[in-house]
């Protein structure tokens, strides 16, 4: 019909992203529990410090989602209703930064796996999908949860309206005031939306009186959602990172891209570089990844890039600790900088969390994963030279895990050796530009 | 690597979105002009009122521009730097609107080509890419334009930034202040934004004190980015819709779509509807299938889908009219309510245009295109719809060609027929969230 626009089919090294078919997005997600080395530690009851059962946690979470939690299978299986929401976005690009390569003027080869264009901008639909389906099919109508940036929570608000339940989010006061957008998202899908710490929980009223002014934190957040779903038997709590069912659902991230890089003709990369907050964005493209470094197929250098603001692995230490600042959630051995720290008000919300992932901290325990720390100007330094290469420009959490990668490939340049390298950009950043602005105009804080 | 993530092939007809490879990317634009029955009418000189050469154009546009411009071939070729640069986001998905389809109840079957996934958000950056690129290869390092919704100075911005010009846009005070993070997009692309009318050009200051306290218009920032250019001989004036050489750069929009109408096993559409405002969005999908009209080889009803705050084909007149207010740009022969109209300050900033591209209108006097106007309450309920079902938020501009094509589908609900309709979909509303929360609260004016 266009019988001058086809072109001969390019060779794969030539290309600049590789999509897959509907038909490869994964079935079923990865479940790294079933490869480590060393069982991870399991999580604790808060009153007895004895590990937990699926009855103890069925207070706030759904049957299938408990099971999960607690599973040691290496395969399970994404129902085929999770399936379908999936492929409204699903596979997400995995592209070929060939402009940055030549901003940088880099000897690496560069790639980048974008989340970004999933339905609200980010990974977080990834975990939101199945965790509204796995409700909905326990009879719960009603979920609470907290947000940090707002990608969570308007994840949560677009699932829970595909699914017809209803969703309360306590979104961290920060960026609820710096960042409007994102709860004009969430309302768009139907949700309800408040400022945290709020006078609506008695958690919210608590945390209001022992930290007069605050501008919130995850911890406090996650305290009053819990708080809510505990008091009503057809309300769940749903939570956008940490626990392992979370970091289970984002492992389509990482098995797509391992598939995608063989349409590049390029063997896995020397050196993966992704965000971490509360760490399912990196467990997402990471553990396919560990796995093959375990299977001896690969030797991935996995880095996780946190923010000097709340350097949990970087600074903290490896204990069992809450995941809340008011201590109502179980117990999990992570890295922590402490239940009550409150980190300065970055902007890149989803990244301030007190603790990591129980399984990021165990892959990081055991040498698995490495981590470095980054401050905000570093990671909007990177931000804008991305979007001025590349077009897009990504979400505050993201710039961390592009900055990690632009210290490595200038190491590269040095060296003059050619290493590949895999970022993973876990959003959007269209909602976060005034920070983008305040960065551009000098005034940043680098903290 | 990833064993059980391997499913059986999908059957065409059971897909959610079509992409298509790298290489089925157009390598060259569509020119209606060489197909039409009839020659549309030349722009004019605003003196003589002889038709524009080659030379009279030459103060303001770029010559390879002028030459497509003025072009009757019907293949005109991408040149490669242009192509390298659209690779970072073509091919642009067809999706499948199966859930909007469900939440209608009705029985045709949707099918939505989207702009969004590129750079800034929209369609804009097919033509804003050719147009830095040509004025580049003139020699110019600057460039000047005007903006509506912000989404054509976004992709100015971007463009200028990839090729190393300078680029000055003047925005419609009305979304300048309304829909603040599009400046800021334009900015961290290091582009220099203004609302107009300014008092920073004669024409600003003369429409300042003609239109005390004006919103603004795209009709006025046209004329304050006309007098620029032409006061430098370095800098050019670019324009992101109306001209012929415009609406050929969007042609690749229809030209994949054709294509990917295949991946789905399915026919050319019974029923294409996109928003229209200068037109160029309407020509770059709805050209390539009128092509397949006039050859026999389909029956298209082709939909332009315009606000009723600014319906120029609908209300307006089929005469000569300049394109900018202060009567500085060629006489075009178009559908127009006036260069004098200041339409009222819709959301749909995009769409707030006295005039529609002279191919477009042609195409309209010549009956192979029809319009409908289109108030904004129900263009918003028709995205509110669309996001809840399909999970993106889409421009105020294209809520307009969705809000058409809903009509549409209600209506074979009713026939029992099951129409193909295909919704140009010309950009992301992430930007526009204001403008949902205000429909959501039940404050928009319905005009």
């Amino acid at each position: 019909m266009t019988e001058n626009s086809a072109a001969s089919a390019r060779h794969a090294s030539e290309r600049t992203k590789v999509f897959l078919d509907e038909s490869e997005i994964p079935t079923h997600w990865y479940n790294i529990v079933a490869d480590l080395p060393t069982p991870p530690a399991p999580h604790l009851h808060p009153g007895t410090r004895e590990p937990m059962t699926a009855d103890d946690m069925a207070a706030l979470f759904a049957p299938g989602l408990i099971e999960q939690e607690l599973s040691t299978e290496r395969w399970i299986e994404i129902p085929e209703a999770v399936q379908e929401i999936y492929r409204l976005w699903r596979p997400s690009p995995l592209h070929r930064a060939r402009r940055l390569e030549e901003a940088l003027g880099t000897t690496a080869r560069m790639y980048y796996k974008y989340e970004g264009e999933s339905p609200v901008g980010s990974h977080k639909t990834n975990s939101a999908v199945p965790q509204v389906y796995f409700n909905k099919n326990a009879g719960r109508t009603r979920l609470t949860t907290e947000t940090g940036a707002g990608q969570w929570g308007a994840a949560l608000a677009f699932a829970s309206q595909v699914f017809g339940l209803t969703c309360e989010i306590f979104q961290v006061r920060n960026t609820y005031e710096n960042k409007p957008y994102r709860s004009l998202l969430m309302r768009t899908f139907g949700a309800q939306v408040q400022p945290s710490p709020s006078m609506n929980t008695a958690a919210g009223r608590d945390l209001n009186a022992r930290f007069p002014g605050t501008s919130g934190s995850l911890g406090m957040a996650i305290s009053e959602a819990v708080e809510l779903a505990l008091q009503d038997p057809n309300a769940s709590y749903a939570l956008g990172s940490v626990l392992n069912h979370v970091a289970l659902h984002q492992t389509v991230i990482g098995q797509e891209a391992i598939r995608q890089f063989a349409g590049f003709g390029e063997s896995l990369p020397d050196h993966l570089f992704a965000c971490a907050g509360g760490g399912s964005n990196l467990a997402g493209i990471a553990f396919p990844f560990i796995r093959e470094n375990l299977e001896g197929r690969a030797h991935v250098d996995v880095v996780a890039c946190e923010p000097a603001a709340a350097p949990s692995m970087t600074q903290g230490e490896f204990r069992y600790d809450f995941g809340d600042v008011s201590g109502t959630t179980p117990l999990m051995k992570m890295y922590t900088l402490g239940n009550e720290f409150v980190p300065d008000p970055v902007h890149a919300g989803g990244l301030r969390y007190h603790g990591m992932a129980p399984l990021v901290s165990h892959c990081y325990h055991e040498g698995l994963v490495r981590a470095v720390a980054i401050k905000q100007r570093e990671a909007f330094e990177a931000g804008v030279l991305f979007a001025r290469a590349e077009g897009i420009v990504r979400a505050s959490e993201s710039t961390h895990a592009i900055a990690g990668a632009l210290r490595q490939a200038r190491a590269a340049a040095e060296d003059g050796t050619s290493p590949v390298i895999l970022i993973g950009v876990s959003g959007s950043g269209q909602l976060d530009l005034p920070a983008y602005a305040e960065f551009l105009s000098g005034d940043m804080l680098d903290t």
